[in-house]
């Protein structure tokens, strides 16, 4: 992996000169025509060895281009606020919006390459994060980022001789930190696991570009150069074609036929009044004590709804809130998104809401329009709704590993119930707004919907989160089956 | 202050059971309307003595309302992440966008208060903490939040016999913090700081409402009342009309005539080759050498850059930036405003990238924004760029009182000059997008933005963060002007 990095070449001063301030426009000339675009981000890694020049290059880059297009992220301990929230959290609410370079100087792959390098943990656990990582930069290259990592590599022998020439002068000292030191005393086993780690996620799509840190000018060169190279190789490829936005999405053939699992739900369920108003007492007050067990505050709650128009989403939000201490749940009501969530990757905007410690996130739609209103009416394009399945159970999964108790429902309705609720809303002088012209057109796609529907909880339903279906014909049943099934879920995360 | 709240009214079971259907209706009707107007966000600031029954209060309306659209927010320590920025910094990353209610649980009181009452600041501090609040508040309601303060009282006797009984029963005894045993302690003196800072920041935009805490019912129903009362109120106000839009307010007279200041800077002023690069060096290199000290990283900088178009803001922030470690500084380039920053006050958007400790924020264009192009191009009414004056003061002083290092530059050229860069920049390909009908439409008004600028100038030189002026004619001088004036702000600051 890193022998072709060993062979210290060097640019001697009137060659780097004179190719700097070509290498200047162009990496300026690129910056510009990426913003005037606004099309992708550029997410740039910086990592390797210490004292291969991993912080000049990118000085360097940064004073190269514009910086009011560039952030450079230097990601050292993460805050408390990042610590009770999944480790990819700090990296996702810092993706550069599209248009503009975001460049990590440390990254995902600081901890997972660290920890195991220095045997904390062990061959699962690395396979695991190897699987995340190519999980994330899959979706990222997807979602249009140009994804490009630079590893910068020194000998063991040129690595140890920096070392203490910085140490021995005193004015310099304060720059080997005892990290420094401790990936130079392991100098072997960090070479085994990176060049591992490099190997299992060097990818087309998301390359590594291993620099050999010996020469500042080679250093800095080649790298400006390749940056260059990548957004320019991007800039000349064609626009993609807008077909994603073409309503004949909708009527792409189906992933599956799995309509029966709908259909087979007994809507005729109900509550009579009184069990009702004892069984909502009774589970409100369990829902209650559940939450402020101590316990709970080591874990924290993401609470999904979903379900057609009127199918009862925000009065079932409500009866779960009356049971919340009002400081610590958020219900997040999930509309189109804002200009600035559009200019990121399309679950940037949920993974902000993911809660802290002993909070409760509840959403009241969710990542799922992606494969519902955003599938059905063709605003996401096939490719991008079909892979938004396997990217919503890794972002569920990766909340779960924190600590979330993730639970979904489904709230299923009639077609006629649906009609009959939608003329009550206009006869409500205050819930009249609540109808739009929308709603009755999405009601014209009554079977898309569902056949979305079907298909989205066939391929979200996994062992640690499955979709709970609610018969939601009847008010008061639903509301039980929802209180009750988040106490079970939270009794059995406690 | 509080006798009027110790009279222990209360409501029996039936006038409650009876008024609350009502009441629910208005305040879910008040609610929905504000948000579909989306015009303005209710603050509703919830305070008081232990065992007064905020929590309840808050859960209470909470549970009455549309959850999804109030959020509560439970101030508690503050994360490192806002310990590193001014006070006032998790409030506002915090207020509530236009339509929305934001419940404020713990506030901007409970410091000063706390500290005062328990005799850990003095008579200086808690007068200078109330001017404070009553400048936030102030700015709050000029931009059009509708602000409510509830304070739930209880008698010294009456919260000591609460405690009791909690701290008695095991199981309700966690519910009693060392917090709230402190301040029974001192119930006498918190009684005497609260009724001072309520009486000195009650005003008819910010009333306190003082909620006696003893029974549960008239607590919960008259809180509700007041807060439906006050929603219904400011939704029946006419709308503003759009007068502050129009053309015609840049036309409104000057609050000085103050020209001669720009006029008379010498933009003859150049610097040669030569010295440019011997100048440029040596203060980059000292630039660099002052951010590096350790005692850098208990400060951090705010350099905000305006001028015309073509000032050269951009070139001289390059020329800053080679000299920073890429790690410690972002560049924010001010356009227009995204959607989640308009549905705030003007200057949350800049609060948001205030910046940590031992970190740098460089403005390309800033909040002066709202006095400059806002004000000329009357996107701004009269009274909100003449009161931004005091808000942009009120706004570095926090920055400053909390480390930052505020250094503020107007960069001055000719007319005859931008013109000449103008059709330079027309020359260069990659830099024709940087020039736009709008420069043009923007050098029509010169006079205008020359005019707006002298104000500005006189009216935000505060004696600890004073605009520096830059002959920004000759390139070369403006940027070693712009290095020299931070590397001496640094100096002084350390």
């Amino acid at each position: 992996m890193f022998e072709a990095a060993e062979t210290q070449r060097e640019f001697d001063k009137a060659t780097y000169e004179e190719a700097l301030p070509a290498l200047r426009e162009r990496l300026l000339k690129a910056q510009y025509s990426m913003l005037q675009e606004a099309r992708f981000p550029v997410v740039l890694v910086v990592a390797g060895v210490p004292c291969a020049g991993r912080g000049e290059t990118v000085r360097a880059l940064s004073a190269w281009m514009d910086p009011r297009h560039l952030q450079v992220h230097a990601m050292g301990s993460p805050s408390d606020e990042e610590l009770e929230r999944p480790p990819m959290w700090r990296f996702w609410r810092r993706l550069p919006p599209k248009g503009k370079l975001g460049v990590f100087f440390g990254s995902w792959y600081t901890q997972p390459i660290v920890s195991h390098a220095l045997k904390k943990t062990g061959e699962r656990r690395l396979v695991e994060s190897l699987d995340e990582i190519r999980s994330f930069e899959q979706m990222l290259t997807d979602e249009g980022a140009l994804l490009l990592k630079f590893w910068f590599h020194l000998t063991k022998k040129e690595q140890r001789r920096r070392l203490d020439k910085l140490w021995q002068d005193e004015r310099t000292r304060y720059r080997v930190t005892r990290e420094d030191r401790r990936r130079a005393a392991h100098y072997d086993e960090f070479r085994e696991t990176s060049g591992r780690v490099l190997s299992e996620t060097h990818a087309p799509h998301a390359p590594w570009l291993v620099l050999d840190g010996f020469d500042d000018r080679y250093r800095n060169l080649t790298a400006g150069r390749e940056l260059a190279d990548a957004i320019e190789g991007r800039l000349a490829l064609p626009k993609p074609s807008n077909a994603a936005a073409s309503p004949s999405a909708s009527e792409q053939p189906p992933t599956r036929r799995s309509e029966p699992l709908l259909k087979n739900l007994d809507l005729t369920r109900t509550l009579p009044p009184d069990e009702y108003k004892e069984q909502l007492a009774k589970y409100q007050a369990r829902l209650a004590q559940l939450t402020r067990k101590r316990r709970f505050a080591k874990l924290s709650g993401v609470f999904v709804f979903e379900g057609m128009d009127a199918a009862g989403k925000g009065s079932a939000i409500r009866r779960v809130t009356q049971a919340l201490d009002a400081r610590i749940y958020d219900v997040h009501a999930i509309a189109a998104p804002s200009e600035e969530e559009r200019a990121q990757p399309y679950l940037w905007r949920f993974w902000r809401h993911a809660p802290r410690d002993g909070k409760i996130a509840i959403f009241d739609r969710s990542w799922y329009g992606r494969v519902l209103v955003e599938r059905v009416e063709g605003f996401a394009s096939g490719s991008e709704w079909r892979r938004a399945f396997d990217e919503i159970n890794e972002f569920e999964r990766q909340l779960q590993t924190a600590g979330n108790v993730v639970v979904k429902f489904w709230m299923q309705i009639s077609k006629d119930k649906q009609l009959e609720r939608f003329n009550q809303r206009e006869e409500t002088p205050f819930k009249r707004f609540k109808i739009t012209p929308e709603d009755w057109r999405n009601r014209d796609k009554w079977d898309d919907y569902q056949h979305a529907a079907s298909d989205m909880i066939e391929r979200t339903s996994t062992a640690s989160a499955p979709w709970t279906l609610v018969e939601a014909e009847d008010k008061a049943f639903a509301r039980i089956k929802v209180l009750r099934s988040l106490c079970e879920a939270i009794e059995t995360a406690l």
